[in-house]
């Protein structure tokens, strides 16, 4: 899939042609809210190529990206999805910039959910963006042309954004990896706020090593981004002001998983909750510490993403522009912006101080394990099921990736495996500065996914009698016949 | 001043009795709102001294104290200035707890601005509190009753709190010490909230190392606060980041101390402009690198902290308590407080986007110096100025102080010599965790304060024309003359 996986095999210029023929191939063109000229990428292409034969050290050299359209691209109208709203992008989001730098190629600005301001991705006068192999199914939003790009193998990989989920749930309808770094760490500089506090650029892929790459690239410092971090040395500022001590360095063996305690994962489409245990079950199998967490103060924080003050951050993004523009909004998204308008500033104080706690609470349960395994979203609706009830499915969308960016957390979506023919995603979540660990364990998912079971098993007396009973693949088979 | 000056000397009952004395021999009642019973206070400074007897390590033996009356002493009515909405504290604020566990003895609750709103000290139905020598003054606030017990000498040191400058101001109008420590150093657990993310419990005393030693018991996890944090290991979290890398330790000699460029102090009372050079030239021939910064970006900050969405975190502490007892509320609190009632919340999203800013700003001025010093206030009105225009006068006395929380810098004022019969002070202010470097810094001004100026003097070539001139103590002696 990737250029750099046979390296000099394939030029850039190649690259290029070849995807530009699957685009045509695929027509899809809700994908795209502005495909670049072939020409004019292939011009970049070429120069990338020339470079590398000049010996240029450039990572990505040749890999093929797609830019969600809040994300500026220079020379392109980045619109979020509402063409009023659009303007030339003088110069490219840092993201974008760090990227091209590392010689990879961007082909486009991909479709969303307007203002990244859904987990559908319906709600976009370009068209709602049908999932790539189900189109009577949602792709998941809101970066849902990006994930729809990559699943059908238009570009190597795609940058997202995550506010609430959007670069996660996607990813989970895909089979996708998608990386949601801690916030700061790679600089929103130059993305169209949604809440501008809690937003994040992320990393849509079809391959966990692929992703990693592309997120090491993007990370680091930058003056343009007030919200800009660094990760404090190895060790995670959480974790030196007391959190995750003792933590295991998630290898997998040996590693501490929080999982929900029964009965706490809520209504889950059929199937779901059997995938979610086999993956749990395959964790403990490999030799992972499988801990039991409440996570309630989670799912209470989830909720008051749209539930409180929160949204009226939204409402400060583009709030007068949706004033001036009614006709020229998508009417659920304006809806939502509008409605925040007259929220008080002293609700937003008593929610932050709410969150305050639930924070205090999460950095706690993150000294007792090393990561939180829980599902990336709930089911997999279609289209119509999406216009039924528009606010009600997107919120229950949402459950479990609402909270991370108010808990200022890491995540990592992964392929969970099939059931029937949907894909289930997991995540993975953990405290700020611990995305290089998340990783290690998602691997350790995946590996499992594809591998045999290795050894040790344990003994069957450690073994819990409520799950990891039978055995996890065949479980996973069995629904997905 | 302290028992712990000459241990063994004086017992803690004594020192009770003593402070008794005192108290009854000053006569300013408006100083408490609630001052303990003698016998009672006594009984506690019996078992203090049954302790140390029985050798136990108490590190504040038999030191007396007093809380500002918007913190929590067990069995005590915490009115906050605000008798109707006062209640009886069931356990001690955990700052209380913690000094009564290393044997300090605490006197009682002392007045302060209603709500901790107010740098004058004027702002209570116990009455304004008048300077501590110079009664037609104010005592400055909102502090002011634990500012003037310490000055009088009633208190060993006492307990203030600080949000905009209430545990600065006072100790500046008084000759004291004020620490404010970084934001969640201190447990505020048990304090009626001001601006609840903003407020720091802080120490005011008479000298530096009783200062110290009192904010190192205080500081420490608490688990029923949940904004509190630790200092990562040695190296300040800012450090880590990025800022403040390379800075020297604060011993004083060869410490990058940033100041005002000319003219940005703005209007200061006669002769403080000078006090001000005085101190920064005794820095300078004391081998330190004065360094010129610009602090508009502070100044900015400051303004935001009133003129901004961010008075509405007052209004969720204690708005609808305001709304249901007008009449029972200072009026200019209650109009403070209600005045940010309908404030929305997205403009306060504004404003934390516009404070993100400014927070860049400011940790990209602290890679370049070590501390920042600045007047702690700009003068020194009387209580008929403050009556005739109390919003006016209290919005001028924290131009240098309200910015230290909002963008999470720890603080600490000492004496900067008289002049005329006013006490001039100065306050060095740094990134937060920053606290001990701070101190270090401020033991130098204050060492300087009385000692022969110190080698090596530069080279007459090698100092500005523009200040350090004359000799900086026959500056301040002129001025006070």
């Amino acid at each position: 899939m990737s250029s750099t996986d046979t390296p000099g095999s394939v030029t850039a210029t190649e690259a290029v042609r070849a995807a530009y023929a699957r685009i045509i191939a695929a027509d899809r063109p809700e994908v795209w809210i502005e495909l670049r000229p072939e020409a004019e990428v292939g011009a970049e292409a070429a120069e990338v190529d020339r470079l590398l034969r000049a010996g240029a050290d450039l990572p990505l050299a040749g890999l093929l990206f797609a830019a969600k359209g809040n994300i500026d691209i220079q020379g392109m109208v980045t619109t979020a999805a509402c063409p009023a709203y659009g303007e030339v992008a003088e110069t490219d989001a840092t993201a974008v910039a760090r990227l091209r730098a590392a010689g990879a190629v961007c082909l486009g600005a991909t479709n969303l959910d307007q203002f990244a301001t859904g987990l559908v991705g319906t709600r976009s006068p370009y068209g709602a963006v049908r999932h790539a192999f189900r189109p009577e199914y949602i792709s998941g939003g809101s970066s849902s042309g990006s994930a729809v790009a990559v699943a059908l193998g238009l570009v190597d990989f795609a940058l997202g954004t995550d506010t609430a989920g959007s670069g996660r749930v996607p990813a989970a309808f895909h089979g996708l990896v998608g990386i949601k770094p801690t916030r700061g760490l790679v600089s929103t500089a130059g993305v169209v706020p949604a809440c501008r506090s809690l937003d994040c650029v992320t990393v849509l892929a079809g391959d966990l090593d692929l992703a990693e790459s592309v997120a090491g690239v993007l990370a680091g410092f930058d003056p343009r981004d007030p919200q800009s971090r660094v990760a404090p040395g190895e060790a995670s500022a959480e974790a030196n002001s007391g959190a995750g001590a003792g933590a295991a360095s998630g290898s997998g063996t040996g590693a501490r998983i929080g999982i929900p305690r029964p009965g706490q994962l809520g209504e889950l489409a059929p199937g779901w909750a059997e995938a979610f245990d086999a993956v749990v079950g395959r964790l403990r199998t490999g030799g992972a510490d499988l801990v039991e967490i409440d996570i309630e103060p989670f799912l209470r924080t989830a909720r008051m993403l749209y539930d409180g003050a929160f949204v009226a951050e939204r409402y400060a993004a583009v709030g007068a522009f949706v004033d001036a523009h009614p006709d020229e909004v998508d009417p659920v998204v304006g809806a939502i912006v509008a409605g925040a308008r007259d929220v008080p500033a002293h609700r937003l104080f008593s929610d932050l101080e709410a969150l305050d706690t639930e924070r205090a609470v999460s950095r706690q349960v993150f000294t007792t394990i090393d990561a939180l395994l829980l599902p990336t979203t709930v089911e997999h609706p279609t289209l119509a099921e999406v216009a039924a009830e528009p606010l009600a499915v997107n919120s229950r969308l949402g459950r479990f990736t609402n909270f991370a960016n108010l808990l200022d957390l890491a995540a990592i979506a992964v392929p969970g495996g099939m059931v029937g023919q949907t894909h289930f995603g997991v995540q993975l979540v953990g405290p700020a500065f611990t995305d290089a660990r998340l990783a290690g364990l998602a691997r350790r998912i995946l590996a499992d996914d594809e591998a045999e079971r290795p050894a040790p098993v344990p003994a069957e007396a450690e073994r819990p009698a409520a799950r990891g009973e039978a055995e996890p693949q065949e479980i996973v088979l069995a629904v997905a016949g």
